[in-house]
């Protein structure tokens, strides 16, 4: 198996046959693909929530690694397809903002204004748009471009096509609005950015930012509130310290997470993506 | 990999780990084997949504797959299961009309008429009764000859046996009532036959048919009809025109769909497989 | 593709992108691994549930293949992890009890007792507590060892790695009670183990506990107490004999199971895993 691992992280879910459409398309390109399934539960079109994903779980895949990653809520519209060459992987996907925190890994500023827009593609990273429509598959569905233009691209790709031929390079790439919570004094105000199906709560306070904090070994000097409850201190784990109800602790996607032993958080506080939750140590 | 695709299709789920069953007597009996997940998400035991899905997805696979079908109500009774060879694709199945949309195909009249029986296997198309117990894996299963029959014969082909050391060729195989609309005037009457996880409507009025009645470059003089609603044009995405509401529109499947933008069409209309959708231009 | 088959068994479900996280650190040591998923459906921290579906499931894979099998409550506790070599298969679990049923292939009595606690390594099987970090994944998540330490030691041992690099010998591992029902005279009261996603409801009398019974050719003797209801005879398949309402039959688990023709015996009845089921005959 010589051909770099095609990734797919979608929003298709898995009840229908739209993922197996994708597949099928890249085996007719690259018989000797090598698929691997990231994830297909991505909320519906919620590209915020695809962004967090691709960020979190990127980095466990072998470099050369090519992701097809849709989320694309604008498709059939003129939102262009990009592909973005990291000095890792590289990444197929529309250009609406969802490899903002992937590229946060090369330029720590990007998405960090109030508005999403264009922006710079970061320094050691490459992009394209891909607007040779001889590596589609046609004709192309105006509602499933997961199918017709992504799929084809990325096996292409996996076969050793060069990104010059797939279309032009851009310097410019759409950045979300997904700006960084900052620390004021010994409190920290961060938001919920997805509920996973265990309803555990995951925020976008990073375990980077509170070791910035340093919150080492002074986990029991702290309190989380959310949704009007607070929770004091901060678990290692779901069952350390024992005891039942709320816990805050730094979960396995690196972000501050708050979950409900043997229960659902989400469902147990009314919270989900979007809820304000607070850290304060001290 | 030098083995076809082997491509499951089936109303398991993923819950469970049936599929899982199948995937390791494939593997025990073809180590080479390249397993690709077409869905197991069709409706539990409805073996006409299995046949529309087989129907619209399986063009997208590789020349040479080995399809294993399995929506199987009649596990256990003595529904002969069959092998169905196409100038492209082998399909190994339950012998139940799954496999009707896919033999249209290669004869426009199949399963055309207002009851389900035996018909002709297509010109160009080969078929074999599947009676040959040494290829199956033993003992069998009354409950599940998805594990115990269907996926050994697939891995069986896949390393290159016989169709004819499987069973018995036949020139009948079974055929469900899945008569094609037809317009009358300017007037075209169907049903939906599958709501997606996404809610939206997918009906059996092809894109073909809507050609046929030169809807091109008139979309604006349609109106669909459903559940008591009317939908007025044909939308190219699911979000052109822009704005809220129900659109009508020909889908990735090829077929006229009906979707709520930002929402669940099938839950907002009441609407299901078998409701009437009628579709009227100018 | 010479690697073993490396086999995913987990309570991990497929709506998050924690498989995908697996399946990247695999490749990511063994590029050439071949990832079979069996079950990411088994109840959120139900050991029993796993023990039952890998007891169940596990024969169908190849020799050779190794089982990464997590259910897991203790994660980040100081529960072991442990590698179990049996003359088929390998193991990689943590040592919570989810191995019982696969060990009682090799020893009746494992699991037996009305407590759960440590029992010895079944004779002809070996085990090794996974102790050597060198071959896990850093920084170690307190909250997701499937990622950090199972799926490494997983994917090093395709590689060939020996146990013995892995960590220590061991004679003892843990035994969940899971004591096999007895027929006393013609009676024998079993427990509800599972409802599969379809709402049948497996239990824990087995085939063989009923063929010692001597139950075939007298199907039509049986009587099934469930949940206040009475099933008479023994169906063959859902439709044998043909006819609705509940039915009582040896499921594709090897298992008695109890469903209801065209829905869901598990609302239908209120019955779930711990219900008592109770079999007649004559």
């Amino acid at each position: 198996m010589s051909a770099p691992p095609l990734v797919l992280a979608t929003d298709f879910g898995l009840a229908d046959a739209y993922v197996g459409m994708v597949r099928g398309v890249v085996f007719s390109i690259n018989p000797h693909a090598h698929v691997i399934d990231l994830t297909h539960g991505v909320g519906p079109q919620d590209v915020r929530h695809g962004a967090v994903v691709l960020a979190d779980a990127h980095a466990y895949f072998p470099d050369g690694s090519i992701f097809v990653a849709v989320v694309d809520p604008g498709v059939g519209t003129d939102r262009p397809a990009i592909l973005l060459e990291t000095p890792q992987h590289r990444f197929v996907a529309p250009d609406n903002g969802l490899l903002t925190l992937v590229c946060r890994r090369y330029d720590p500023e990007i998405g960090g204004s109030d508005t999403s827009g264009p922006a710079e593609v970061p320094n050691g990273c490459t992009a394209w748009r891909l607007t040779n429509p001889e590596y589609w598959r046609h004709p192309v569905s105006a509602t499933f471009h997961g199918r017709d233009v992504f799929a084809p691209v990325a096996a292409h790709l996996s076969t050793g096509v060069s990104p010059n031929a797939l279309g032009d390079p851009t310097t410019r790439i759409t950045a979300l609005s997904l700006p960084t919570p900052r620390p004021e004094g010994n409190v920290i105000r961060g938001r919920i950015i997805f509920a996973d199906a265990f309803g555990n709560l995951v925020s976008d306070i990073t375990a980077d930012i509170l070791n910035d904090m340093r919150v080492l070994g002074r986990e029991s000097e702290t309190v989380v509130s959310i949704a009007g409850q607070e929770i004091a201190g901060l678990s290692r784990t779901f069952h350390d310290p024992p005891g039942d109800g709320l816990k805050a602790l730094l979960g396995s996607h690196g972000r501050l997470e708050v979950a409900l032993v043997d229960g659902d958080a989400s469902s147990a506080l009314g919270a989900s993506s979007g809820t304000e939750i607070v850290f304060r140590i001290g």
